[in-house]
């Protein structure tokens, strides 16, 4: 069944499942003439791939990428970017690799609480890719992130910059940074990635870091809050009624795995707040609108009005545990206790920050080429 | 530009503005053998329909659909339903709409704070469509739930239901239903009708009530939140990766206009929780697999598990408020102050609950339709 | 089932059937501050609908087109543009329906040779609309009609013309103008419209009108071929690899009932030459490229060259004939024979020209918006 | 630009250069349980790799495919089947590729007449893979055939047949084959593969051969037509109005390179009959309904009814020849004239014979699954 392309005019196309073979990723709708190399992909792949820290994934991947198509002499020619990146986890040699693979093989009858072992035997059947359930492993962001690179790169060429950290994490939340003000969205960022956590509020990382690591002791998993602020949209973007850039955010951030809600700007505190409070005052600044305060997000009937879109989701805690639980055999159709032996991540929330980041990017050059128009992409190049 | 067009399989496409001639809805994908006609519409615009109570919309739409095509003696054919809904309000000989209209063109060079009049006059510059905003006032929802019946009425034939009601409203939340014990679904469908907040908590209602009548005199308005229960979707059904059914819904529920979040299950309190806090356990019922829990909401994977589907929005208060307010004039572009004579509505969170069932019904009626095919919904049907 | 919706950035949806109560339109991706009123489609579905001569269709449909949403004080706003035709000719007080309804209803179980009545029984089973087939009946093209004149309206202001008319019909082939040289395209089309056989060749126009007068006489009907020439689109439009522009076409002609074939430029004749004699060789006039031949008819790699697009379909002749006819009645699964005692169109070919030329301006403007944003439309308008 | 994903339901995206490092295809849609491997998808890459004979290419590809993803123990698990080519004969060790790509390079700034160069420069400008033309070449269309290939696999557990072959070649037309009386499918399709030319009818081969080694001897093409046929469709398949599967599969079958026309049935030659003449007579024969001939080409509406689907395309000769022709520099934008020195194909009409087998392929899975439902073909195989 579908569900690996998205996007209309920037249309992403991905497969690879977590312990096979490869990835790929098609980027489609590229326009030509931007400066393109592995190098500008690398770094982002390098800030969601396993093994960063004690607090995320143990796994032994490389995650090198490789572009085979859509690039020549350096610059993108307007085809599609095609991208690969291997899986050498999976290679023999690795010590990682087998013992997962045996433990996943041995326990491919059992529902895991929380993943979607169970949805996936329903609609799959028994041949589904029962090796840490395939395509719903977190693994398949990698290709996302690839081709978000990609997005972003072409973003800043039209002054548009997405960043995303740690907001909260095992119930520590940051404090509210004053990104107008005090601190600069460099800052931000040089705070959020100088620690394991990602968060920029340094004192609450300390405490995220601490929150994670117990939990890792216990055989147990936490969650969080990763917010993205995207600076620099012009005015005018996204679609009405049903295509307004809030429900095409919605739907790419909803469709990262773990992610079980969104919000923008004052989000769900709105419910409590009167429209004399909710409504953000516009002024004259120069020969620009601005407004006053950002309860809206960045968005007026799901169209930008030229202020940061500032987006939260929240990422539950990773349901791969080694605390004994209660589950099913879904084959013999029987109760049965699971206590998962392999080692797990504490928590995917800092490596959940650069899927946001690549899915928000993706977003919004869609949206930014379906109202510019792709030729406007193309004369800037050339 | 595009956006009013949505559903891959059964697909909705609406167009016609607040102060237009009429709103169209063209359903594709509807087929044969549904018995259907203009009496299983009408209910459902009857609650949404502005005038049905102090709290919401004076304006007098009386919101009559005419089905022109698809039926034939009473029962779908397989052919795209037509129905269209004209504007009453909008006659000469009415007196609320005149005043309405030259209110509107006497303002429509001035952004309404909160509202999209500033991002559609970037977008669509002087020729937009400045009575009431158009296509970004809610009045285009009247097509959706139009859609949305004849969804609800396909879902049921199927075993499935969709409810929503209100959660919260004007700062007052209504007290946790139990859904699966002491409340059934039809009790909680029948408190939350009797009231014109559409909370089944009927103590808290009358809360509601009250709060937004005060906002009201106060030339205010009250958000709220509303809340969304699917009983009877069968498991598997969703697609992975990109368009899993939570990013589906996700779309569909934030395409409707001033909600700002949206939340699955236990939804932002996952944030603090621990993966054995969060995990809902499954086990052996028969011959199906059931939850302890369902803070997943009944999505795993993005697929559904069997359980309720369970979802919140929050819709801000509506930004149309009498209160003073600094915004611009967009044309002469200038600083300036509003203070709107018109009546405003208090809250539109009641109007709003048959949209979200309506958006739900479309939403999964496509995501059914996907997994099952065409031919199956055919083939029961004669 | 669906296959209702047609185009990408600009999106055409219809509905309504043949004896149904109105055919509706709903254009979306309709830039805003197009000068619109129904006096711009009337003359379009003037040329498509019956009664015009005795070699076409006798039913009585006025075929009154009304905009109800999209346009504000005569401009387009950005909004779709909805469009109602009611069908009159169903009104119980007109002679030709009742009768014509009673004979489809008395063999609604026999498969019409040629029509499509079997394979929508198959497809939509005993629930589907057997008045003249439904939405298999020409009828629905008026639909596209009214879309197409709104297109080819937008295409105008760009420069861009689209012009059809009969090539061939009833076994008459015309002579090939001459339209870069003698005669203009104007020229053509006066000549063209200046009969009912919509031929610029009057010479052969009379014999194809005489053939068709005939084949009417002896109950039989008589099939043909149309070409339309496209003017003024600038080089450079059309998508790579899947979405040639002349892939795009393809489906968009095919999809007109009745044609069973398309081709481009020399079409099936190059199948007989050599490559030194089919290129047309590109040379330099002035600031632009132009080319000494069009055997690719204006398309090179799916894209236009800046040359005319022409382009040939084959509308085969109507299947409903008074001759006598072997066929099967699909519920009793027996043979029969079936002599139809209606009264018949002699041909729809000359009534196929304006919906090619709506179905290329669709495709074309689709395209165009694709190449060169939406942006770029509003910019020009405002 | 877009145009590099095809379908609906069973979605097929592809990337990669003439001489790039790589092609790559990514197959969504894909339902779990069919075997397959590398083996299935190998005899028909080879079928349409260059260096086959002496009327086709002679450059040095291999065109061996690898599968990366989806498949788990030598079956499909339901998630998108990742293909890689890789581009062997770019190697540097190898003779004929730099010589290629010097003639290529030297003359990047010259419009090939009847090729893209001028389209695609108009449209991505200097930074265009000039490369053999990128992605207007026809070696994108080694990831159809892989993808076509794992199509045609599915089509056959669901008794489904695909065949092509050459119709004509060089002026050259094959004799009609009685597919239903004295020849069978499987005697057409062997008769086709024994000789070069890919023609059943062994005698007007062996003339189509003689006359393309003659147009190579000259330094010229030649160009033909190559006729489908699809066995065992259920009645019943296809989408009406804008979607009839005729319309899909003349958007297929333009999108390869080079196709200047199509015809279903009897074709153009319907332009000539009479509706006697032209309409296929149904008959009972035991519990389904034969057609007494074929002129429809086994669509009526746009909907299979269950007869043969026969269809032809006509190739146009390739336009790259060694015989000195007239063109322009369209960088310095003055006339030239431009005699390829570099040895060239004589035809690749054999050669699209697979590329039309696999588009067939793709297209009649999409339209079976809209109408049968992802699940249906789940069922089956588990």
């Amino acid at each position: 069944m579908l569900g690996n392309t998205f996007g209309r005019l920037f249309r992403v196309t991905t497969c690879g499942e977590a312990y096979g073979e490869a990835l790929q990723a098609i980027v489609d709708g590229v326009p030509p003439g931007l400066e393109l190399s592995e190098a500008d992909i690398q770094p982002d792949l390098d800030r969601r791939r396993p093994g960063q820290s004690e607090i995320t994934s143990p796994r032994g991947e490389t995650d090198q990428v490789k572009i085979v198509s859509g690039v020549l002499n350096g610059y993108t020619t307007g085809a599609p970017v095609g991208m690969i990146i291997y899986n050498v986890d999976v290679l023999p040699t690795d010590a990682v690799y087998p013992r997962h693979l045996a433990q996943y093989e041995a326990d491919k009858e059992l529902a895991i609480p929380g993943h979607a072992d169970y949805t996936y035997y329903v609609k799959y059947g028994r041949f589904r890719d029962w090796r840490g359930c395939g395509r719903a492993n977190g693994r398949e962001t990698a290709a996302r992130v690839a081709a978000g690179a990609l997005a972003k790169k072409l973003l800043a060429r039209e002054g548009v910059r997405v960043v995303a950290y740690t907001k909260a994490l095992g119930g520590v939340h940051a404090r509210e940074m004053d990104v107008d003000g005090k601190h600069s969205l460099d800052e931000i960022v040089d705070r959020a990635e100088s620690n394991v956590a990602r968060c920029p509020d340094l004192e609450a990382a300390e405490k995220m870091i601490q929150r994670a690591l117990e939990a890792g002791r216990q055989g147990d998993t936490v969650g969080g809050i990763v917010e993205a602020i995207v600076r620099g949209m012009p005015p005018g973007v996204g679609d009405p009624v049903f295509d307004k850039l809030s429900a095409s955010i919605a739907h790419a951030l909803m469709s990262i795995g773990s992610v079980k809600g969104i919000e923008f700007g004052a989000g769900f505190a709105l419910a409590d707040k009167m429209g004399s409070q909710g409504n953000d005052s516009p002024y004259v600044d120069g020969d620009r609108v601005r407004f006053r305060s950002n309860n809206a997000g960045g968005l007026l009937g799901g169209i930008t009005n030229g202020d940061d879109i500032v987006v939260r989701i929240i990422v539950k805690p990773t349901p791969l545990i080694s605390v004994e639980q209660h589950t099913v055999d879904m084959v013999e159709m029987e109760d049965v206790t699971l206590s998962s032996k392999a080692r797990h991540d504490p928590t995917i929330v800092p490596r959940v920050v650069p899927v946001v980041e690549a899915m928000m990017a993706i977003v919004l050059v869609d949206h930014l080429m379906m109202w510019r128009g792709y030729s406007a992409f193309v004369k800037e190049s050339i």
